[in-house]
């Protein structure tokens, strides 16, 4: 996961839920060339990408506005029909695009109690 | 992962996610506890969880309104004071609410080919 840091409210999420066949390496070489399609993206505020060894996986971006989730999803979709194997990996999977309105974060101390952060 | 079904934009969604120390059987207990808290809740939609070996994971939990989620976290917060150990397992969590304004899914049909799916 990349996206450890707290983000201020409103912005967007692309939310990607999947089944894979199985846990194989062509996940990872998925999952890192989507991270580095977004990561060179006007917008693109941080990514959690985590996958089960039953091929069921999450994968969050973080986008500052809706322009540059569009954007965005424009240029995976062009990138996802050049390579049109992609989809052999999945069962099925759904996209959701969201915005965020609240956020808050609990975080470990070298003390090892808890405190709570807001942006 | 229990949310496959499509659902009608707009609804909310409460994004958890976090770093276990290590897989453990707690995080099923705690899993299958929120899952169990929220399935009872008025609003309730449905259900993502996934955590690889090394401890990351992100729960979704999908809701009718922000009421439904309001409602959903009292409750959720008043467990978690009611068990404090709780916070033990996690080195770090997020919290994110958020309103989902569009989505679709890809299924793979019986013939092998994948179709697209708008609610």
């Amino acid at each position: 996961m990349a996206s450890t840091q707290l983000l201020e409210p409103p912005y967007y999420v692309v939310i990607f839920t999947s089944l894979m066949h199985a846990h194989s390496k062509e996940y990872g070489e998925t999952s890192s060339e989507i991270y580095g399609l977004a990561q060179g993206q006007p917008g693109f505020l941080g990514f959690d990408s985590v996958r089960d060894a039953g091929g069921q996986g999450v994968t969050i971006s973080y986008w500052r506005t809706l322009d540059d989730v569009t954007n965005f999803r424009k240029i995976a979709t062009h990138r996802q029909a050049q390579q049109r194997g992609r989809d052999a990996f999945y069962e099925r999977y759904e996209v959701r695009v969201a915005k965020v309105e609240k956020e808050y974060a609990w975080r470990r101390k070298e003390d090892g109690r808890g405190e709570y952060l807001k942006p």
